[in-house]
């Protein structure tokens, strides 16, 4: 893949903190749309309190506002080893260290994007405790659906919003419980079925797999089946989960997907390609990934080594992958789709 | 509440195995209905296969048929601390150590059971691999809904199952992905929707809570909502999660659930009340047990300190509640609804 030698395209310090006492720790995993000839981004802005010498304080959302948690850094009870979490001794996450919620960017060139000052949603219910995480935007019929994560001490579920000019929104509930993440809605009915894909994450059996639903409706989901899972070894055997909304071409819906290894948690992107007519039949795709952490702002950063995807847009056969790099920046990388049918083999 | 002095009114002694080579571990955790005047239990029947001295034998679905797994009793990856499942050393649980599935017990007097010789539904799928567990049974509209656990390396998911005479069956899918168990479909449409329960298992954050949802037709479900989650301390610190089916009462739902330690995984029985228009609000609940791991055939057995229902007939004012005890027995309790209310305590 082609990465924009404007890369990164938007950092910590384009983004204004939602309040004086808030810093900025990332801006990443971005939905992507366009509308009246403009690009649109969904920014994903991840913020933590300002910390002491000797505490940590930590954002949180408690009875629809901002309630500042405060955790003293020699605290035994907890294990601050990993820099989006905070964990009790036992394992189970604590705290996250930082609250995210989503801000609107817009450019007319795809590149260069004039950046919301204010958040646009912002987390609010109890199931959005700890924020609202990497949105993803679908375009059907006369609106656009925005999927997304929620985090609370309950777990991560995932949310709808629907909007139709990114101006006003309306939030549809919780259409899949806890634990689940990346999801993405399908474009269009397929032989009258509302599609998605998501990403349970199963607790004493099983590794965070890729599965596929459908729904009449695009509230209610049922027909749950496992689409793709992680493999033995290699870059994808921790986990997968989908990127951006699939695609249509004429070869079939073309989905853009992410996977980690299991030993260190490198974030790669790979695709692949199903059935026009079934989205549960994947019938082509990457062995190796098409895009790995190798550049300077994905290897270093938030958290290190990480490429995520949860937008992109197709343009005259050139796909354009909006991504986060190591959760703190959002870059940009191109491939066209004569290029990406090249890496994709035959399955089964 | 009221043990049946002929408890345990099934054990393994009653069942027949499946096939020469497998022995019968359990028999439990039972769905319950009537159909003309006949009481009708639905047994979790489990199963493993005879161990030599040096191998364990275990039974899995593999393309639709039995295949025995053999593990060395000494194999150093494994961790065989729990009776019911064999762990990788990193926790991950690689096998159950028992293929359960469903066998059909029909009575006149909801005491003394007729059981089949043979299972009636069996595993078969990829994700039934472990085998199938737990099945609560609705009667709903013309037909019962039979809701149960899918137990397979991917994890456990909720599938279901229609029938409207006990000799005939139809699969209908997984209704919700893993890690997901313990579902109860509604008997009625409530202000036109119909209602589950459902318990998912969330990972990093979180404990076991039970949550509800709603659908259109029983088989897409969505507005998912926390329900009912654990206590800091207490009997209900480590999960609950739906038991049998709800029933409609003069002063809302009624439902007897299951909790369990953190500490020591002993489960218990509660109940509460809902809202006669909205199962999603909790007017009144049992603080303490309904029901706890006392008698012998309670805290002996498969897996000691088990009281557990999936299903329970209301009859004259009076609940039959079929419970599988430790694991491996079918008991059945009494309580009248005077006496449930009087447990019972206003909430909030």
């Amino acid at each position: 893949m082609n990465r924009a030698k404007q890369n990164p395209l938007i950092t910590v310090k384009d983004i204004k903190p939602t309040k004086p006492y808030l810093k900025v720790d990332g801006v990443f995993n971005c939905g992507a749309t366009k509308l009246n000839n403009q690009y649109i981004l969904l920014l994903r802005v991840a913020e933590s309190a300002v910390s002491d010498q000797d505490n940590i304080h930590i954002p949180i959302i408690n009875n629809h506002s901002i309630e500042i948690k405060t955790i003293q850094k020699d605290d035994i009870r907890y294990d601050f080893g990993d820099s989006r979490t905070i964990k009790l001794k036992n394992g189970k996450v604590k705290y996250l260290t930082s609250l995210s919620h989503f801000r609107r960017a817009f450019s007319t060139d795809g590149i260069h994007f004039k950046i919301d000052e204010t958040p646009w949603i912002f987390p609010e219910s109890e199931l959005e405790t700890f924020g609202i995480e990497d949105p993803r935007i679908t375009h059907i019929e006369d609106k656009y659906m925005i999927t997304y994560t929620q985090a609370s001490p309950y777990g991560v579920s995932v949310g709808l919003i629907e909007t139709i000019d990114f101006v006003s929104y309306e939030r549809k509930g919780t259409i899949l419980p806890v634990d689940n993440k990346d999801v993405s809605i399908f474009p269009e009915k397929i032989n009258n079925l509302y599609y998605m894909y998501h990403r349970p994450v199963p607790g004493d059996m099983g590794y965070p797999n890729m599965w596929v639903a459908t729904s009449n409706d695009l509230y209610h989901w049922g027909n749950h089946k496992l689409l793709l899972s992680v493999s033995e070894n290699g870059w994808d055997n921790g986990r997968v989960g989908g990127g951006a909304p699939a695609f249509k071409t004429d070869k079939g819906w073309v989905h853009i997907y992410h996977a980690a290894t299991l030993e260190d948690s490198t974030y790669g992107l790979g695709a692949f390609l199903t059935s026009i007519d079934d989205p549960s039949q994947i019938t082509h795709r990457s062995l190796t990934p098409i895009l790995y952490p190798e550049a300077d702002y994905e290897t270093t950063g938030f958290f290190k080594n990480v490429v995520f995807t949860c937008g992109l847009i197709v343009e005259n056969q050139n796909l354009l992958i909006y991504y986060g790099a190591a959760d703190d920046k959002i870059c940009l990388a191109t491939i066209t789709l004569d290029e990406l049918y090249e890496k994709l083999v035959k399955v089964g």
